[in-house]
């Protein structure tokens, strides 16, 4: 309940709190959720044909939990929640789904908190997931998580430690008032000093 | 820049870290951007012609501090970025979208730690922006946020404050098993206690 509620008050457009948490135990339908990951999981591996390498390192990961964690939760998204006039998400209709998400975050950083491991499944199908849950046509699914006490907390990214990508440097993803007009900080700090002389120039 | 790295430090689907951050302080483009939310919000108050009351709360409401603000951000998505294989997106597309707003309420978070308030400005034209700020096509802005440090912080939503609308109370976004099987903790407790022996019930 305390990471639930971190997740419920997350910042959302227009306070319209579009999320749900179904928490799932039943083994049933986490056979079923199972079943859809696996086939998805193929139709995954079948794109690597061509990339025998990757797709060696691609059967090594571990991609879910649903049926070791302790608790699955699929976080879904309702539009028609206070609506249909949603203040700011009537000109980005897409706002109401990045609300879900902030509060897909704040769970998984009060769940770290509580030395509970978060796990996001995507490789699933939404279409069955949704006849599984019995969800409402208009309710979206958003996240699919397994949630459980874990042996141990990585260091770093799965992903990382197996050599499939590394951080970037966080230099490369911050531009400089337009997508490609300066590169450096020092540089937008002498390219800028002319324009705004009033704003405190961020430390 | 630490509230950069805590958002670049954000989870991302197979670690593809799309996002990027563009910083402005340019005043040309910020009034440009200005004059953008500016039209949008006219047409968002004609939409509430026929409510009188909520369009009087509306002409009320502080929704952007585009010209004020120390500094503005635009987080963008990149679906190209270490692609076209993007583990875990190959069956749910927006995944990458998810990733960005992640990293979005991380930067929220760090930006408060830091004591600087951060507004989410979503009542704007994506298309002029990706024009001021020159972004290529593939390239889709998620939120534009207006950062800067602030006489105070509000002790609850400014729309609850204005009683535009009231926290909901968490129970009512919380399903258990199914979207309407059950509907409290006591008779999930009850009724799923013959479903899974094995696993730990979440205390």
């Amino acid at each position: 309940m305390r990471i639930l509620t971190a997740a419920h008050h997350a910042p959302s457009v227009g306070y319209s709190q579009p999320w749900n948490f179904i928490l799932i135990r039943d083994r049933k339908s986490r056979l079923d959720i199972k079943k859809s990951f696996s086939k998805e999981r193929l139709k995954s591996i079948e794109l690597l044909t061509k990339d025998e390498e990757r797709k060696k390192k691609y059967l090594d990961l571990k991609l879910e939990g649903i049926l070791e964690s302790n608790l699955n939760i699929c976080v879904t998204y309702d539009h028609k929640r206070f609506g249909p006039y949603v203040i700011g998400r009537m000109t980005i209709k897409e706002a109401g789904i990045y609300s879900v998400c902030c509060a897909m975050q704040n769970l998984w950083l009060a769940a770290r908190a509580e030395n509970i491991g978060v796990g996001w499944v995507s490789i699933i199908s939404n279409k069955y997931l949704k006849r599984i849950l019995k969800l409402p046509s208009a309710i979206k699914p958003i996240a699919y998580l397994c949630l459980g006490y874990v042996n141990k907390f990585e260091v770093e990214p799965g992903l990382q430690s197996l050599n499939w990508l590394s951080r970037l440097n966080l230099n490369k993803v911050i531009n400089y008032e337009q997508w490609n007009s300066c590169n450096s900080y020092t540089e937008w700090k002498s390219f800028n000093q002319h324009l705004t002389r009033k704003a405190t120039f961020p430390k």
